[in-house]
Order: C-alpha cells, then structure tokens, then sequence
C-alpha cells in the first residue's frame, strides 16, 4: 500500500455524508486513500426509491474519489453480534487505515448507528496501526453529543453538498436539505471559533476517542521549520 | 511574532515537567516558542531547600530554551478569584499561543491544581487564537483521568529526566524519582500503543478539551504529498 | 402577592437576554411577575461604554415590563463567598419565585457564570416554594450542554432581539448580532422538533435541575377538560 | 382523535404500575387517553401463577380505564433486535402520544428493563409529535437513577395501590408490598419537598429525556389567566 | 498511638450525626478512636439557640465517647481557601486515620459542604495512611448522590437517635426528626437489601473514593479461618 | 455449604486471572471457596494451540485450588441474550456468593466482555446473598477505567503470575508476558499508595459495584478487639 488510508464504518449510506464528508475530502485532498463502509444497504427508507440507494452512494463517493464499500447487514436491524464485529475487524485488517471514523455511541438515536459506533470503536481501538479515531455528530438528537474536535472544511463544503444531494431518495428528510446541511456546518464554525468567525465559515464537529501522536505533528498547529 | 507560541500553565515549578515536558519538548523541535507559566513559586514544599525552587525551574526550562515565567501567587493559596483569572489572560493575550496546556480539571488532587486547571481552561477556549487545549496527567491521584491523546515522547525522555533531576529540593517526593519516571511514560506507551509496542516506548498522556483543525493538519497522521 | 414570581439570576446583563429571554416573555405573557437579577453591572467589559450597561438592562427589562435588580458584586471577581449566596438567598426569599433560571453549572465558559449558576442551583434547590429550575445555556463555550427542555419562543423573538438590541455597548460581541441570535434560535428548533419543523420557529434550550409537578401542569401537554 | 395520548411502555406487567401509575392516573383525570405496552406478558415469575399475569394486568388498567396493550416478546428475552424496535415504533405510529414514559436507561437492573427503555427512548426521540419523554425509577437497583421531575400523586395513591394489589401472583416480591409502595412515595415527595412537606404527600420520580414546551404550559406553574 | 483512629469531616455540628453516626458507632465499637472534626460551629441556623449547637455536639459525640473538634471557620463561608485544606491536613497529620468520612462532592446542596468534602477527599486522597475514603449522603437535595457501600447500623440506630435529639435548636428542621431519620434507614436497608429484608433493618449510605485492602479484610465478607 | 464462595464471572480463560488472579488467591487463603467461571471456551484466539485453552485454564486454577467452570458460549459471540443472563443467574444461585468479580461495563475493549459484565452485575445486583460486586481492570484500552478500590496482592504475585504462565497458547499475547503484568501491579501499587510505597509491592484495582458491609468488617482497616 503505497497510500495511508482512512476508514469511515458507518450504518447506513448518507450517514458518512452527513457526518464526516467534508473531512474525508480534505483528508483525501491531504493524500490519504479514503475508503467509506456502509454496513447496510440503507434500503429501510420511507422511499419507494430506497433500492437506488447503493446507486447514489456510490455517485457520492465518486464525488471526492473515495472507495465505497456496502455490506449487507439488514438496515433497521445491525444487532451487537459477532458477525457485525467481525466484518468491521475484516475490513480494519485489511487497509490498516491511519484515521478511523465512525458514529457515536451512546446518543441513543438510531439503533443501528449505536451498533457501528460501538463495533467500530472497540475493533479500532483495538488495532495498533489505528492512530486517530472518531465520534462524528449524530444527525438527528445530538443534544447528549459533547464535541471537542472541529474540523475547518469551508473549502469542501462544496464537495459535501453535491455529495449529500446523489441522495434523491433522501430529500424528504429535512436534514439532509442544504439549507439544514449549511446551518450545521455554520453552528460548528461559531462554536469552533467562539462566535468571531467571519460569516461564512464551515465546519465539522468530533469527539475524540483515541489519538496517537508523533510531536511532529503538532507542527501542524502553527509550529514552522524544524530548530 | 515570527514563531507560533505554547504555553503551559501550571500551579507549581515542577508541574509542566511532570505532565508534559516530553511534549513540550517536541513542540520546541517542530519550531513552537515554549513558554511555561507557574503560577506560584512552589515555596509550600516540605523542604527546607524550597527557595530554591525558582533556581531549579530557570535549570530545567533551559534543558530545551523555553522560557519560564513565575508569578507570585502563594503556593498552596492559589484560589478561583479574579486576580487568578486575569494573571492567566493576560498571558494568552500577550503570547497569543496557538497551543495550551494545563492541569486536569476535577482530580481532586491539588486545590491548587484545580484551580489553575480551571483558570487556563475557561481562558483559554475564550480566546480565538487557541487551536488546541490539553489537560495532562495528574502527578498523583489519577484514578479519575482518563485520556484520549497519546504523545510520542521517546526522543525527548532525556531531555524530561534531566529537567526533572533540577529539582534537587523535591528528591524526598517519590513522583520525581527517574525510575517513577520511566514506569508512568512505559505505562502510558503500553495504552497508547495497545501493548504491542517495544519495550523502549516512552509516552505521555492528555485529555482533549478542545481541538481545531485545518484538514492539512490529518496529513500528519500519515497522508502523503497533495494529489 | 398577587402574582406568582419568576426569578432569573445571572452574573451580567445581557446573560438572562442570550439565554433566556424569550422563554421569560412567554412566562409574563402567561401571568407571572418577571424579576432579572445581574449580580453584577457588567462593567468589565471590552467596551468603553461599559457605564451604560446598566442603562441598556433597564431598558432591555422594560421591553417586557420585568423587573430588574442589578447587584454590586465586582464584573470578573463574583467569587463563591457568602455573601454571593447571601445575596441570592434573600432575594429568592423576597421574591418567593415558583420557577428559577439561570447559568449551566460545568461549562467552564466564565469563572462568573460558574459562580451565579452554582450559588443560585443551590440556594433554589433547598427552597420549598420553587417548583422549576433551569439551566439555560452558555453563550459561549456550550460544547458541555446537554439540553432535556427546550421552549418555543417564536411569538417572543421580537421581544428578544428588541432587548438584546439595546446593548449597544456589546455590539462588538459577535454573539449578539441579530443573526447569532437567530441562527442559535433555529438551531434549538431542529433539535427540539427533530429538524422536520417549518423554517420559521425559534426556541431557546434549557437542562432541567428540577421540576415538581401536579398532574394538572401535565395538562398543559395535550390533555382537556377533565373528565 | 379526540383526546391527546399517553403512551408507557414498560417491559412487564406491573412495571408501569410500580413506576408511573400514579402519573398515568393523573394525566387521565388531566383528560389524557392512557395506553400502557407491556412488551412481554411478565411469564417469567417465580410464581405457579404467572399465567394470570395478563389477567391481573387488565384488571389493574381497569382502575384508570386506561387502554392495556401486552406484546408477546418473551420475558427475560427482550433483545436489542430490528423486531422490538419495530413494535414500539408501530405503537407509536398508531397512538402519536404527547407524553411517553419508558424505563430508566442504564440501571443494569434487568436486561429487558434496558431493552425496553432504550428502544422507547430512541423510537419516542425520533418521533416529532411526542412532546414529553421521561424515564421512570426502577423497582430495585435504582442506586444510579438521578431524578430531576417528581409529579405529586398523592390523590392517585389509592389507585396505584388497587392497581398493584391486583398482582396477586407477585405477592412474594418485597417491592409489591404496600408498606413497600408508601415508602417509596413518601421517600420522593421527602426529596421533592426538600423534606419539608406534611407527612401524607406522596410522588413518583422520573429523569426527564425530553420536553418540548409552550410557554403556555409553563403557566401551571403558578401564572394567572394571560395579561 | 495504641489504636486506629477514624475521621469525619463535616461542615457543621449535626452534619456526622446525620450522615454517618452509626457508622461511627460500629466502628468505635469494633476498637478504632473515633474523631469528629466540625469545620464550623453552626451558628448560622435560624433558630435563636444556635449559640447551644457546640454544646449539643459535645453531648452528641458523648453518646459513643468519640472525640469532638470544633473548627472555627464561618457557618455559611466556609471558602476553599489555603486555611480551610491547611485545617484538615493538620488534623489528619496528628491524627493519621485509616478511615476518614466527609460530605458528597457534587450534590450542590450547600456551599460549606462542597468546599469540607473537597478539601477532605483531597488532602485525605494525598496522605499514605488513609485506607478507606467514604462520602457520606447529603440530608438534602441527594438526587445526584449514587451510593455504592451500605453499612449495617441496625444495633447503632438508638446510638443514631439519641445523637440527633442532642440538638434541640435544630428540631425545627425536618430532616432531623425521629421519624425522617428512621425513613431514610429504612430506603437504604431496603436499597442494600434489595427489598428482601426484614422490616426493622437500618443502614446507612456512601460513596467509596479510594479504598485500599489486603485481602486479609475481605474475610469479613464471609471467609473463615485462614487453611 | 460449609466455606463462603467467591465467584469470577469473566468472558474468556485467561481474563480472570489477567484481572483479578492475586485477589482471588488472596481470598482463597482467608477461607472462600473460590470458582472461576468462563462463558466462553476461549478458542477465537490467533494462535493454533486454542484448543488448549481449557487444559490451561484447569491448570491454572489449580494453582490456588480454585474451581474452574467452562461454559460453552461461543467465543466473541457471547451476546446479551436470555440464555447469557440465564447462565450466571443459575451459576450465582447454585453457589450462592458473597463475592462476585467480573469485567468492568462500558471499557468497549472486547463485546464479550461488555456482554459478560453487564449480565454479572445486573444479576449479581438482584441477589439478596452478594454482599461484595467488584469490576476488574480490562487487561485494554483501560483509558476508562476509574478505580476506586485497590488490592494489595504483593504476596500472591508468584501464584498469579504462576496461573499466566500456563497459558502457552495466548504467549503471543503482550500484555500476558511477565513483564507486563509486573509492571500493571506496581502501577496500581503507585496509585494506591500514593508513590510512597517500596519498591516491590504489587496491587491490582477494582471499580466498586456495591458493597454491603457489618460494621464489624470495618475492622479490618485497623481497629482492634472489641471494647
């Protein structure tokens, strides 16, 4: 593997999108080979066009070039059992990524999300080569979510958008509808920048599982050449 | 100011060492200026050597030419009152620092520990400049710490034994003794690197309060030359 | 008394408008006689014109006929003395409030707001005749906030954005520009209505300390006239 | 529908009754149609009359007329599965309930009390009409229920204890016990009333989850007709 | 020194009594010295005959021959000042416990509780001989406080009353009544029993900080002569 | 039954002794019947010999004359079912414990531990004859693990690391290596005693679920005859 990679192990195809997408571009842009997990094929929607799902994950993945992978677990139904674990663990072994993204645990507001951020947590921080893992914010009841890592991905928020808008089966979700995609990603940058922001400012928000640190890389908040 | 700024904010001389001098060490090799506050001057040891405590932190910020400052509120009477507060502001507003460290909040270790804890952590994720805010380890009475960023310190453990073996005037206190030492960066390399790790690992250990990146900042974690 | 009472405590002026003065609205509207209590005058701000502050409460109160006492503890400095719960105690004692408001204990957004929140959580816990308290949220810094209440204060946002309005003084603070007033507002109408609410509702979000109920009040939820 | 609805769901017949019964007759007498899910018909008891579970149960909703619904999950087998998420939500679905209580989360007291409060919380989340979600003490173990809503029944008292005695195949268990019941209340309505209240009041305890509120219903806390 | 003493650290004169006289009582008599150090004389009651309180814990103290110091810090400003940890470090250097008992951290049910139990949790945290750190349930506002160590006091319940009615200029106050007092044993047998006890048990309640064993104490949990 | 049993309910072979195993020693010299009980026949590990995790295991045990129980659960398939619950309900019934140690709940280092610890706790919760719940140090990713009761084992540290040795199989394992137990018993050495202690004590540390105590086990941290 001549790239480092990174892995995104969420439920449900929109879930990356919503959560981490603009992150996954700008560590795509950073040289990372982004790979993006749907455990299931989403097909539990309220849409009759719910069978187009893979279609349109896959349309948003090719967005940013990443490599999509969607398991077959039943949507509705990723319960806590050894095969969601182990195929989570597959895939970890298999591209070693550096970076791990996944959903919270504990925001009580899917199931399914519960049972991927909980696999993917415990399978991650298991692997010795996973430097970086994840929470990223639930999309809908994240007033338990404390986040404490805010991502700048105003110059992705294209990307994200024409990402999260592959998903025609979706729109009548409210919050997949840019006008809410674009709040969120504002109330991040007010947070993340203590409200003095200019106005048009995007961000993502995380909460930090486990990272793993070489000094060398706190160069990249502010330090300059090396004494 | 041509160089980003660090600044730890401790209660006593010998906090920043024991916490995190590994990491500030680092921070210097990547090109931060380090700045290290004490906010009392350590004269509440049991030692009769005390007074020398200034002398002994000016030894051990030279160990990597940071620059130390030591302000004279009473060891052991550090209380959450303005003057606290606004010694703390003053310092960021004056350094602009783009990463801060500090004491954790609510160990219960050291009232004093809490208190600087506290003052930096409000003060601190106030200001607009900061981009990283982290809590260390607890020199004792850490059973309530629970980290999530593991720094490699392995090259700078000479520099950290030899700044901590300045304070001749606390070798009664077991925590400073080379060998405690070792054992607590050992432990912390056995966490962060799942065990796995070589026997010669030498890590320290951070809580997150607060993180924000630019997504060039993840190429650190392993991404290569911008496609 | 004729009138039962409300009683917001909070450390400056212009806090109990960011965090709640829609709600307050809405509680004069629905009979109660509303008191503002600033525990201090807000004079530690940026602003030269921090001596109006007091003038531009008054007529922020005014906005809905409340009643405004401003205390003389010292902008910066309210320390948890006794006389700070004192202060609190007596007025609550006077006042006899069924419900009170105040600042999230645990932020660690402003050594004030810890204060004000803490003395008043504990002095209205152990009155008997207060039957609500809530914990609004930080202006800044509410990455700890975990809301469980939220108001809808849409009919009051004029009234709220007419009293924050007269803190001309503040208006370098990027927090009470009308549009992070409303963005924040819209923010806490997508969590309380799980995002599928009309693009037009406000509201403001609280963490409930406690609530003592007669199953009458749960009328208010949807049931009628009694059978 | 003419009336708003009540739903609890609990995992067991007489788990509603020891935890809530006393709210739901209230909110009855408020003008709310009361619904009770018992999720599994309770067969697992130590009693040879377990059969009767189902039986006692309709007498015991009888006391409040309330509307009694048992689901045929199997008892002390609730599993975390597509299909007990499936059933709430239909449930919910059908009445559109205002008002949900469900169990306390997290009490590691019995695995079906966690399956059914987990999967309520969720599915009574996501739902926008419900305006009112509160977890209720559990019957043992309750050492980490922190309560924050104590609702006065003690004009309910009466029919929560004729509605638990109708559990004759419960006798054996302590907490079914009258004296035991009393306790309880009067052990709540001490905390409520801040140990002040007459000794004859008796409370119900709850966590709130969720509340989406009028300011109009903030007025049964003592406002007077509108201004 | 020829026998082991044991510490409780309390804010006012009453506050042991509540707490944990009964503890006190079976550990006098199991042989330790036992010490009741009030941090104030709580002279900041209502009544008129507060100036009687040292005098009624000195009789109070009698009733198991403990020892009794009364601290003369300020009823009702009690600061976490150097003062306040300088007092209990003293006591507990000429003292050296092996078990010290204090407030609840956290409850927010007083303010000179919160600053006793930190400062003694924290010096008792730092000193060597301490084996056994409990925090002792608040007598008001104890919704936050989750206990994890029930003692038997049943034999010590007439100790325990005869205690509490030494303070005559407190019998205004509820929770010092006889019957108040027997409630509250009688939830925490029931707690600790899990119903399933006789009707005349009495414990009382805590929170273990640190306890320290050899496994020679865990015979008291039922082990027998050593083979 | 004439000794008082102690019960280890852990997911694999090899947990209980990495854990608990110098405690449990300890508690086996001071008269208690010890059972080990391992839901899982531990043959999902990496390494060919698998097979012989049962033959180690019993080799293990009988280094302290421990009884060993193998359950037959399918190893990192041990999910939160009915029959999971049923298992360690039967086993705790059948001997009836004083003392139950298990894996800490919520570490998320491996499902079947969450699972095992989750389903020993509730159902040692719920047994009126447990007097003692203890929680163990995951052997990973203890970054949550909170301790707050520490066992000296220094003189049972031959015994356990005796029992470790048996198990060839997991020798791949890092942290089983010698070594690295060595060094996890002296860290919790250092923490319970504050750093002051020799060089050559070795402790291991536990979460306290309850704790139900006489006042005459009190004793054991210092008093003497009684008077």
């Amino acid at each position: 593997m001549t790239h480092t990679s990174v892995l995104a192990v969420f439920a449900h195809p929109d879930d990356a999108e919503l959560g981490c997408f603009g992150t996954l571009a700008g560590l795509g842009a950073a040289g990372f080979d982004v790979h993006i997990l749907a455990l299931t094929n989403g097909a539990n929607s309220c849409s009759p066009d719910a069978a187009f799902r893979p279609v349109e994950a896959k349309a948003s993945a090719a967005v940013i070039g990443a490599d999509l992978i969607i398991e077959d677990f039943v949507d509705g139904a990723l319960e806590a059992r050894r095969e969601t674990y182990s195929c989570v663990a597959d895939h970890l072994a298999r591209l070693r990524p550096a970076v791990v993204l996944t959903h919270m645990v504990g925001a009580m507001d899917h199931q399914d999300h519960e049972t991927a951020g909980r696999a993917t947590t415990t399978m991650a921080g298991r692997a010795p080569y996973v430097k970086l893992i994840l929470q990223a914010e639930p999309p809908l009841m994240n007033n338990l979510f404390c986040p404490n890592l805010y991502v700048d991905v105003t110059r992705y928020m294209p990307d994200k958008l024409t990402a999260v808008a592959k998903y025609q089966s979706e729109c009548d979700k409210p919050y997949v509808a840019e006008r809410a995609i674009r709040e969120r990603a504002t109330w991040w940058a007010r947070q993340a920048e203590n409200q003095d922001l200019a106005e048009d400012r995007h961000y993502e928000a995380f909460r930090v599982v486990k990272a793993k640190l070489d000094p060398e890389l706190l160069r990249a908040f502010g330090g300059r050449a090396p004494r």
